[in-house]
């Protein structure tokens, strides 16, 4: 089955110079949804997401970004039929009063961010804090799902399902099947993890075929696909790494077809970061996924706890900062942005009723069905005339 | 022969990642046409276009938007050898008195928009409207077209007929060969439609042969392609869909050529929108469009209803609005536009004076040569010359 | 020979859409010259080119446009080296004092600009203004080259032929091998013409081998190569014509060469539009051009009648005009453009400074072997990151 | 070898038109880095670089500019563990006191900087200079490399050697292996050079597999490689040369690892220039480069002596200036850039932080490993959706 499918994958391959070769790849701008023989009336397109014994309504979760989701968003997303994730790792475990640090964050100018940042997440995050937003989640009646780095999983996990955590998510940039280090007590192993942990563990991120089996093998419920596709991480420019969504999800999602195929154990493949619209997420979901994460479409929301600022959790690094605040305005609710009506036209808003209306338009009565909806490559590259029309919209020039 | 053709399609697929494969598919904008061997004369090209027992002298029709086409402008471009579509579910039958609402539209702010348009667009469409828009369009001695989606063709369809409509259009985002639906009395079957018609019906939007030939098989007289590449179309952004129209028309018109082989009728298909220019109009031909529906180019005038600007079908959505109203200024009449003679040098007047020019240099003495010349693929993509160009002229920078 | 080569460039074709097959072309942007193994001082390489019984020192023509070429500009072009063509259709030929529209041309704003070149177009040639111009030329000691249309050919040949002129250029945007008319009194012979001169006669323009092949059987001394690349041409957007130069002119250069292998008699291929800096100029040659036509890089003369304006040929056109007056600015003396020294770096001035540079950086002593070096694919597509750059530069943003 | 390289690279080549043939080529741009399956800690990643008897931290070499490198400024970045290259034809040598030349020069406008340039430069170079600025070099406890062109190394070669540097590099846009002349005795013979000095002689600057191979058998120590694609340069634009650094790199590595195998000699693979964060600094290691040359991201550390300017040393070409006096500003120190810690996110600061933490990330334990990383084609081209998103940061529109 590998074999087959390291052949497929070699034949793709084009010489970039001398012995070097590489794949193409296409990301989300380069591919396109195209309807085939039949639609569906709205009512009949089931968009549900069943992760172990929760159900949520819409295959949509908020990224463990401070920006996007602090326990009191957490809550309403989780009532709204959505899970959020709290990082465990962030402002709302490192301080008991959180407004302030959050406040100096949005406010400060953009030179003293990086220096602040830095010095905001250096104060220790403290086990209590942990427990007591676990329990502030839980007892609003909410799913309650959080996340930390493999190197504190060990540490943070049982403390979390002790405290009631539904779901965990061990995420970093790039979760790999084996870590070197010389250090061998700090190696985590994933699979010794997800068996001591009675809760289902979702891990990420990886971006390969190869990864992702590797993950599902070792008992994830879920693997989260992405590396360095986000409006907030600048991963490509600072690391040269990288790999295009479109193509990472189909990958993975081959790799959960052929696990699935040989075991029966069906392990979710979740699209993360890199998705500003309705159809970014129509078109994730085509590729393959389960369900995505998303985080500064979610940062726009009037509960985000960014305040219409959106930050990476890779911005704090001491040493290597690579993420970026943008400013992206509050344009709604939570509900409005999720589940409309809309009041804007661009695609930032009612993205379930977008997920939907697609999905009636393609035919697909569910997501195993939009998973099989006809992709086309059709690159939306910018010619003189959209940048003519687009400048024009700008109000740039005369 | 549909063997050949699915066997021709599939090998010109790429895998995007994993199993999944998608076609490589061509817009406007990357595709030139070339001259060859011969020129003629522009006084020997015919640009004429045949629909039923009604003859155009040129192969534009206007879309059915109500920025575009009010009764007093289908009645205008009937005049000047074209053909207008009057929507039956816009404006003008909704309100006797349609002034008010038009206005209260071009000069809303772009935040009162949507809401504006969701309140305007609730209004009911009323019988005795429909009735009396056709009969002003037919009383002034024009030919009249109307339009209506599949859920309300065949209440409207019979009131249309009835009033004297000479073409009718049923036209929704997508229509599909199939559509599922728990209220079986609400699904429209386009075969008994059209059987019950007696005048001709145009059916859209599609983009792929399959559903064209399907269309065609239920009687149409024309089929609509294209879906989602106008410019106030936003159904790339917000639901991922969207095919671009070289490769949408080149497939339909396949079918329309296998069909006719097989049937001995002809039905034609008709390229609309996502076409500015009379350049795009020419390649839309040269992809195989009998003739072409376009929006935006005759909302510029200065007798379209919109006054200068032009908005989407969709916008109005209560629950999903996904068109943009956009400034497109009135920049001539529609005889100007049309016919010429142009003052502007951008591709914008003079769309027919465009179309012969191009057909002259290229040889083609009709519309069915013009579908037989060469193409070349050219993207114009934008480089860092033509963007320093392109900002220059928009006044950009210093 | 034909055989071959159609059977490779159907080959190379691509579907873009049901049984619609189109080749990729390229443009200038898309491609870069290679070193080799061998270099050159600048001293070896020669860019001398010979037409008939003249040699030029570079293988630069002058546009006959009425912004590049007067008589005054015309006689400097030949004394520095190179040849400049006169429009006998232009402003010089229709008004003995020419200073005044030149001037109303320049100084008309945007509005007005097309109405204007319309009437000032409409003053008819007259054939003693011809005669005038070419005595001005040759009386001056210059190499005396003019143009007109296929159309006014038979008339105008003999009058240019009469007053002196040293070469004919017979030119329109595309130049057929059968032109169609319902007036066969119109219909314009070129091998019959050729004949009848007793100068070297270019023909243009095309861009097809198969064209160009027939316009070298006709008798041309040199075909030139471009339809709709040019800076002042809108050709793509109003027609949706447009083959990208480099294509054009590989195509067009496998036909001299056939043509020399069978007959034994050299054709010069000529580049014609589309060329902005010496790098293009270098990329033209390598393609396979044995000289090139250029327009606006001379307008940007102190000499160019255009005052630092330049326009089309077909921006007067009473029905479809279809060329941009662009503002070039004049940046320095013609000598200084073409000979250098340079003190601007962006590839504007010294262009023969460049071409020779080049050629000695890529081993090419003379024009022959500059058509042989190496060509890379390497589109100079406008990433984020240069945008951000070019943005910086043009002083855009804060 | 040779032949099955050479087969391999024409099966990869495509028809651009006639009979000429091109093959693809690419830049940093359009790749990106792929995590595989192992991940290592930081700590283990090992960036050193050793050339002949000198060991470096990491594999960065400033480029021999004079905005870059004078002698205060290469003392410096030796002693932080890299490689800075004193111009021995730069201000440097040709003033005594350069501080007065270089302020004229970055206080200057735009337009009389080229013609200052041009007269700054053509004050004479100073060979008691050349001896001074080593001493100053050496008697720091400096490692001290020094360049000039080919046609003056033979005699600054033995000047250089003898005043004690450590490491000669002979550099000119382009060194071919044959270089053709009238004047015999102007011909440089790179073997013979080599031979006669006792300290490594690194050469460039080459793009192909061919003259790499020839350099590595002259016996050079390393190659540069890279022609056009520095932020100062404007060949491309002015001559129409350029190889993108990605193919350039991979094809010189591939030379490098045959001539190994077949002499036991490594020759390293300097790719110099177009490398402006971290992230293209991984990239060109990825693609086979030993090491890297930088310019503009060294210019804007604060001990540069442009003083938050850049130029190319083909700015001052009395003929054909062409390179472009670029303001970047200065960031930080030289240690901040290139060891940390970064305030900014944008890939400018910590260079070599971001190559440890890249490599870390792909499982790279040293540079060899960094070679075989998989690299997949992922091209950054520019959206609409990412011009909007860039014109919002740049705050460009309203």
């Amino acid at each position: 089955m590998v074999n087959v499918d390291e052949k497929r994958l070699s034949e793709a391959k084009t010489v970039i110079g001398g012995r070097r070769q590489a794949r193409q790849t296409f990301g989300f701008d380069e591919i396109s949804l195209a309807p085939g023989k039949i639609t569906l009336d709205i009512e009949l397109c089931d968009t549900s997401f069943i992760l172990g014994k929760h159900k949520f309504e819409f295959p949509v979760i908020a990224s463990a970004m401070d920006s996007v989701m602090s326990p009191a968003s957490a809550i309403a997303l989780s009532k709204l039929g959505g899970l959020g994730v709290l990082n465990m790792q962030g402002i709302y475990t490192r301080y008991e009063n959180y407004e302030n640090p959050l406040k100096e964050i949005t406010e400060a100018d953009n030179q003293a961010l990086v220096p602040l940042m830095q010095k905001l997440y250096s104060e220790p995050v403290k086990e209590e804090l942990i427990q007591k937003r676990i329990k502030e989640i839980k007892s609003a009646g909410a799913i309650c799902a959080v996340s930390c780095t493999p190197n504190v999983a060990n540490i943070y996990g049982p403390v979390a399902e002790k405290a009631g955590a539904d779901i965990f998510v061990v995420q970093s940039t790039v979760v790999s099947v084996e870590h070197k280090s010389n250090d061998k007590s700090a190696c985590f192993n994933l699979r010794d993890f997800i068996q001591k942990m009675s809760i289902p563990v979702i891990v990420g991120n990886c971006v390969t075929y190869e990864v992702a089996l590797e993950h599902m093998k070792a008992g994830a419920s879920a693997v989260l696909i992405g590396i360095g596709p986000g409006a907030a991480c600048t991963s490509r420019g600072v690391l040269g790494i990288g790999v295009p969504m479109a193509t990472s999800i189909a990958d993975c999602a081959a790799a959960r077809d052929d696990y699935f195929v040989k075991t029966g154990r069906y392990v979710h493949v979740i699209g993360d970061g890199g998705m500003s619209t309705g159809g970014d997420i129509c078109k994730a979901i085509a590729c393959g996924a389960d369900a995505v994460m998303i985080g500064s479409p979610l940062a726009k929301a009037k509960e985000a706890p960014g305040n219409g600022f959106h930050w990476g959790m890779a911005t704090p690094s001491p040493v290597l900062p690579r993420g970026t605040r943008i400013k992206v305005s509050s344009i709604g609710t939570l509900r409005e942005i999720l589940l409309g009506p809309a009041t804007f036209d661009d695609g930032s808003q009612n993205l379930i009723g977008a997920l939907k209306t697609s999905m009636s338009t393609l035919g697909a009565q569910n997501i195993k069905e939009m998973q099989q909806v006809e992709i086309v490559i059709a690159p939306s590259i910018l010619t003189e005339g959209k940048m003519f029309q687009k400048a024009q919209k700008l109000g740039m020039g005369k």
